[in-house]
């Protein structure tokens, strides 16, 4: 159970490019990073593209003006130049900007934590990956729904037998407020995520999907997709060639099925993301709006429906917990706990610390590799004309 | 709303073939034709393999000692010379039998009802319907969940407009029944449905999908299916070639896409057939183990749960309605439902009368034959290795 | 498990007084008793008000014209002089005409089952219970929800200490529909009930907590009411002096308390029925609009949500199962399930099968008599100002 | 909508009596205060009884060793000599010593925020109500539920008229964490809360019913209690005469009435806090366990749930805004919204601002009196026999 006690000696020192005043998800990377102020502080930013606009909204957040910056460049160059210039960068920016600004980065000698989907190419990734291993800095990736205990709940169970052999997985993210392309244009941080130059070759199986992806390698860190088979629309012209609907079949290594939904014209939905694990005996089911349930239907018995914080859990799912039983979490946890787990894994990596290295389960350069592999995977057959192609 | 009083001059003269004391379903057929004693009363049978069991069980369940017969050959030509003989008949035999019953009595000069899936193929299908046409019967089938209302609800708001454009249909159904082989050789009403012979090409495509199929046809007439690839599986190795799981794509005449998912190895699964239709506007979404709900969720609004028997719903809807509002119906309403609208087509065939046959709604022959072409078209895709096929 | 064979050696020559065309709970009746068409049969009828209605009606449902009669005397008189006459009446008409139709039944040799709340009094119910015993007949009471099996599912863990000894029995049985007065006047089978004369010395207490109240005991045999509190309003005021809500507290003589919430106002209200009893280690709580759920819920373990027809379930629930699991029943099974009580219970008394009877659990006069006194102590407690009162 | 950026011209300076690492609250008080870093900085601490604990928990939380104090009066004297010193104390200690430290802090010229229940007596709020006055201080006390934001949304509905006029409020704060007393004596946390001596006159009344009493008035801020009858038990003797379940019936001046449920035996419950307000032509039912759902539900149309962040919801409500739809938030978001106006409440109050103060809705010192008269006039009326008692 965590109470905001620092687990490391002192507050990382934290900047953010990009995540400014307009944008959807800086305050979320905030949220986390400065749960308890003990994990990170923020001393600095460039973010926002209009210079101005990002310096008041800094201020306004308690940066100090002279470390709000005008753009990436200049603050990695300034801060390199100080004593106590900072540590680790949060990219926050338009897909088509992560692989340069995460190279600039680790060019500056500073820990990376960045958006998904992390790159267009899995050269890219790595690319990156290397460059981090050679810099001895670590590379972080905001699937932010990731932080949820439960999850973690269901990789313990699964690993026990709890639920016998996995055979299928079906997950799901999709909702309903792109079902019409008025959004497209009006909104800035929709309006990119529909062009290929700026999105990169998808939207909704890079934008949602990945976060999924990722949850389902996170619960099943042992199974491998060999091939699979994507089919994509556009249901709104404007689109094409970018996605907004996608079905996807997957055949595992070990024989298991699976299959995932993303889409963002699944008007009315409201339950975005649903993860379900069939084993041979069990199946387990979660959802990302109630975020403090999980289902365990043990076939033949009454369906057991666990909550959050109790102590019938796995160690390993409440050492994350905060709050309490009857008390709810939500989204903002999740993202603390992954950036505590971010925080960590620095302070391992810049103390040499290779054990607690080993053991932290976080969504690292690996997991955004894999979330681009995903999307090349699923595009490479969407474009052939939905066909099975082998996992590469 | 219905309250038992006679829509057709005089209760139908009907007899099974199967359906005795060891069967599954034939409950179900007795207490949809029976309901209200004014569309059929049950006058002779052959309930079972087993003559003498089945002479116990009919004259249990109040049929005449001397019209409980060995078998239905003898029941269509002992019959046949009754003042008072049968006019319909309604096979809950195992698939293999269906065929050759249903031709005997047509024959015979009966009226048919018979269990899904109708037939091995669609040419069995085709003769049957001719057979029908020319005999001047007709041949319903028994889609046994397709008579709750809230079906006809989603239907009539679809043609409505209520939902825009249909984009997506998402069909399930799945249970975890059979999720290992422990019943298939145990227990009779299970064991032939996994044996090819008896079974036809398919366990669960057949067995469940056709059902979900046929309700996805009933709720969207004007749609059909263009192509569709199939994947399937037996995780229980004892059941192949036939599966026990498969996820099947589809794209139809419109733009829409679908995907269906049927199994009976989804473990722990108490809610098994789900239909969403996702339009461009809103979704309808149904789960058949809460029957008396229908979601609504109109894109932008809040979320709407529509509840059977009130007056807000269509006319269409309610005209099905029995018990009023507060007082859950189940399956024995949807049973009910579907033969008082087989009484009525024999009623309306027997009369000449071609005005209440076109209007009326129910599970007819081309449903019948639709569902067997819905398997073949899967398993051809699925033996093909899972490739696209042109719906034929 | 239930499938319609006979349980009893012939069917029970059955009618109705009341319970036509206009009625809302004829049809709730006819269900039931003639489900299986092996526990009675409909023969004779006085069942509207409106002599000519009810004999179109009765030959509508099946009933011989010269058995349709103008009136329940008529009816007793001229049945009473065939060889064939009726064995058993239903009484389905408005509270104050129980009484009098009750006791000429009886003086008829007639079996009753009647509609609740019974009576006005409670000298009334005991008289009636004298007489019953003498003339030999049973009185059962048409608690038309209490033949859930759930309920039973209930009544077995409680009396195995599933729950550990009862603390706290939550009941309530609400819904919006007379949210305002404008169905008191218009609707034929609700303005009765708002009239103190027709209705009896309450509305919702006695037209619908009287229905929770025996599903209580029902599943509590061994607790009795000790002193209770009733505090009762008329928002519309037009009802006054029978109240649209109440509220009461009870103290059984164990030490457990109680409360019961009854409402026709409370507006938008969809899940009528809702029991909770809690126990010192374990809670259950039922609502009858998902009446295939009950969740049980252990202090400290995951909740249980059990489902109707599965083999975990006690015998004495799965006893009075009829479709299978995954098959959602309703509130005609719950129907059939008490009037197949009636149908033994009846046989056995004809029979004089005292094991029988004493084995059987249904309401009875008991139960009637009791839903009297409930009503009784309520309103006593609420005219005195809602203060306690011994429950006498 | 709320992104983190200041709304008063720098943070407050906050210290906290008690929270530290053995209490169950202080975290969210952290939580909630420290969210955004722009409304307050945690600079110093009395956080335990045990110093030296205190003192090492503070320094791991941030605070500068030097202002870790041992007790409160330490610190208010010392804090009371620095340039920077604390402008606002957090109480978070047992019952029995609010009024003591909240009397000292006034008195040392501090804002306070505190604990629920605030205090043992109507008479001892009071007081502290008019040394607050003379002291120019605000008195805030944590409510921790109310700051969900859909409690605003049933506030604007009610206003507007969306629901008629209201009739039954039915309140609920029930869980079964002490269906035996085996935690009383061993959880530091709750054993206290069961001696009369350090948590006052009730248990589950002031522990618990406090927070739903209080966000039943910010709902239904025009509607007084007129007199109620309140029963209560101890189901666990050793917890009398502090009770472990009580009944509380009200009466409303404007003719409603009402009920609370208030329990910490309510074995296996989960979803603790429901509130159901009921007027004349819909409802709003909102429970915590799920708190980013609110239902509406208008007699006679479908039920809407209505979800957090969405633009159809009412101004007020999305003003607290943080995550955006489909991220769900949780209890800490509840508690920052709340600890966000009382910052913006001692900022106003500071720089004489009346405008900003008559228009922010928060729990004050008003509050915190109106709870304590709460749980006395429910003793007062349990005391004397669970009797009805003037609201006084």
């Amino acid at each position: 159970m965590l109470n905001g006690e620092r687990l490391i000696s002192r507050p990382i020192r934290w900047a953010m490019v990009g995540g400014g005043r307009t944008g959807q998800v800086g305050y979320k990377h905030r949220t986390g990073a400065l749960r308890d102020n003990t994990a990170f502080e923020l001393v600095a930013g460039a973010f926002d593209i209009d210079a101005e606009r990002g310096k008041d909204f800094g201020v306004n957040i308690g940066v100090p003006e002279n470390r709000c910056y005008p753009d990436y460049q200049t603050m990695f160059a300034e801060e390199a130049d100080r004593e106590d210039g900072i540590d680790v960068v949060s990219i926050a920016t338009p897909n088509a900007t992560h692989y340069d600004i995460c190279k600039a980065a680790l060019e500056a000698d500073l820990h990376v934590i960045c958006e998904k989907p992390l790159f267009f190419t899995t050269e890219e990734a790595q690319f990156i990956k290397e460059l981090a291993e050679e810099k001895g800095k670590i590379v972080g990736v905001t699937y932010g729904f990731s932080g949820h205990q439960l999850l973690l709940q269901m990789r313990a169970m699964i690993e026990q037998g709890k639920i016998g052999d996995v055979r299928v997985v079906d997950l799901q993210y999709t909702h309903g407020f792109c079902a019409t392309d008025e959004g497209d244009q009006k909104n800035d941080a929709q309006k990119w995520r529909v062009d290929p130059k700026v999105a990169g070759p998808s939207f909704v199986l890079g934008d949602l999907s990945t976060h999924t992806y990722y949850m389902s390698q996170l619960i099943l860190p042992h199974m491998k997709i060999k091939k699979l088979l994507c089919d994509r629309q556009s249901f709104v012209g404007s689109r094409a060639p970018l996605e907004d609907n996608a079905h996807v079949l997957m055949h595992y290594d070990n024989g298991a099925v699976g299959t995932m939904w993303t889409s963002s014209i699944n008007a009315g939905c409201m339950d975005a993301q649903r993860i379900r694990i069939v084993g041979s005996k069990a199946s387990l089911e979660w959802w990302d709006s109630r975020p403090n349930e999980l289902r365990y239907e043990v076939q033949g018995e009454p369906v057991q429906t666990m909550i959050r914080a109790m102590p019938y859990l796995d160690e390993s799912c409440n050492a994350d917990e905060r709050l309490g039983a009857l008390h709810a979490e939500g989204l903002s946890e999740s993202w603390a706990n992954i950036y505590l787990k971010f925080a960590m894994a620095i302070d391992a990596k810049d103390r040499g610390d290779k054990e607690t290295l080993k053991n932290l389960v976080y969504p690292d350069i690996d997991t955004g590799l894999e979330g681009v592999r995903w999307v090349e995977n699923c595009v490479r057959s969407a474009d052939q004309g939905a066909v099975w192609v082998d996992f590469e």
